[in-house]
């Protein structure tokens, strides 16, 4: 079994999403049961999830993880197969679920693990929900709304980057289970389109060909009272001339200003915030484990009863994860990124 | 009996806290109790309240009241004598509070009126605390941590404009209601020292000579737990650099950007909400109701105790109404501005 490694051989600057040539791939040793401690599992991994976040790991920002820096290995959260155990938690065979490193096979402290599925096989499929919406990008959606946004049925509810990953998420749970009027943003008629009919929002506005204000006025006559914000920067600015009473803006991503070095763009309309009563708030889905058995059994049920349409960006092969995450950055890809570990080989 | 009022004759503009000289003082006809409808009442407005957001209201902006536009009476929140009733709620001789013109007689319904006090005396004091602690700036200060910052014993309280009205009440509050490290902002070495020796805060940094981000560094080196906000704009960008996990926000005003024309202030650091899972969100006191009550209780009981400091500004004379709102937006008061309407004559 030969290794492979993805390594940052350097941080990214300017105004540079793409950062597929800050990575190298390298072959690496492969390690051994026989290596193994107690508590650690050998994992071969299988499915990695590729998320925008990533970009401020590597910008060497501290954050609420240690920053990536030149030389490191990346890591990300990946659905693993383990391979070998002398863990209490996990035997041979068991599927688990963590923040790993970009390699293919990796001894870890089974500490940094969850399990996802005792034994058995995995297809590709579920291997990608786990990460998707079992995963970060469900879990994100859901706490977003039930710890900040707060729908209620019939009120508007804003989401951008509406064809994203946590986007369509967010989207069909606000329209399906929160019965909320929905009014994505996305850039581009395809992404539009997609938002609109597959994912059934109330409508959808290109943010790059049509005049964002105008249509804001527009479909959102009474105001927005939930704007779930994947994007930041000067979107969130228009956003906030579009707010009523206590209105709750939920700030899960910032992929706007992830690229951008030197100065960050300047929100002027926050005192908004202050006659209108409104909130704006900050979150991560792993402060609020109460909420995932809850957040979980809500999207397997949607998923069940066809109310969940997810589409996965599958980037075949581990060495094409730093391609995933650039295409991500660029804005490039159709829903949820992952990275299946071992590529698909063509059928002769 | 003369009546008086103040009227806006034009819009401020510039970077224009001196706005003494937009308003004009009139002598005006006296309403009298025959022209009393059912459900109105006539008064004598005996103390008025002046509070920097009447900057907005004066510009024209579109807020959560009707603007004050130019040939407009000027109004604000006062305590009133009832001199003649038709309404079933008050009685000739009640004191009541309410949101009324700045003149010195004046009929209005009932529905705009609240009972302070019924018949009897009342002294000068007794006027300005319902206008103070026990009314707009008390609960304002109250309301705004028990609905957004929810202080813990032995956390970091920063509190900006710290000697104003509602600063030098959420100052004692934070300390002593809710047990916790007090740093006061406040400009010059005069208001600092009253926030210190006074109000008992555990520190207070003089932002016009201090440099603001050293001494926070030095302040709060586990961060601020909550940040109440009376002044926004580039201290509001400052502090977003010294939060922590979990920071509240309490957006209570942005005087800095009230005398602000053209561009408005520009937040840049906005993205740390997220990295820090910070929330920010703006209020008023009158959206909780409920909190009027334990709002109240805690503070009187305060007052018996002598443990909150309460120090009016009193401008003598209605006329003097407009100096009064432009020495607050200058930062030249000292404490809760109040008006007394009638002038306290030199005694010769």
């Amino acid at each position: 079994m030969s290794n492979l490694q993805v390594q940052l051989i350097k941080k990214p600057d300017a105004k540079y999403p793409r950062v597929n040539d800050v990575f190298q791939v390298k072959t690496a040793s492969t390690p051994t049961a026989s290596q193994l401690k107690d508590g650690e599992v050998l994992l071969e991994n299988l499915y990695f999830s590729i998320d925008a976040t990533m970009r401020v790991w590597i910008s060497g920002a501290k954050t609420y993880v240690d920053p990536v820096l030149p030389g490191n290995t990346m890591f990300g959260q990946a659905v693993s197969r383990v391979l070998a155990s002398k863990s209490q938690k996990f035997q041979k065979g068991d599927y688990v679920i963590g923040v790993v490193n970009w390699t293919l096979y990796q001894i870890i402290s089974d500490a940094k693990l969850h399990l996802v599925k005792r034994g058995g096989d995995i297809d590709d499929l579920t291997g990608y929900s786990f990460l998707g919406p079992l995963g970060i990008s469900g879990l994100t959606a859901y706490v977003g709304f039930e710890a900040i946004g707060k729908p209620k049925e019939g009120e508007t509810v804003v989401i951008s980057a509406a064809a994203g990953a946590v986007g369509e998420i967010a989207v069909q749970l606000a329209k399906t289970y929160y019965k909320c009027k929905v009014i994505g943003i996305a850039g581009g008629p395809d992404k539009c389109d997609y938002v609109k009919k597959q994912l059934g929002a109330h409508d959808c506005i290109d943010y790059k060909n049509e005049n964002l204000s105008k249509r804001l006025r527009e479909l959102t006559p009474n105001g927005i009272h939930v704007y779930f914000d994947n994007v930041g920067g000067e979107m969130l600015d228009e956003i906030l001339m579009h707010i009523t009473d206590h209105t709750r803006i939920i700030l899960c991503g910032a992929i706007a200003t992830y690229n951008q070095t030197g100065e960050p763009y300047k929100v002027k309309n926050y005192p908004r915030l202050i006659i209108k009563r409104a909130v704006m708030q900050g979150f991560l889905y792993f402060d609020h484990p109460e909420l995932f058995k809850p957040g979980q059994a809500t999207i397997t049920q949607m998923l069940k009863q066809g109310q969940l349409k997810i589409r996965y960006d599958v980037q075949n092969g581990l060495e094409q994860a730093p391609n995933g995450l650039a295409k991500l950055l660029l804005g490039q890809n159709n829903g949820k990124v992952v990275v299946k570990a071992k590529a698909d080989q063509p059928k002769l």
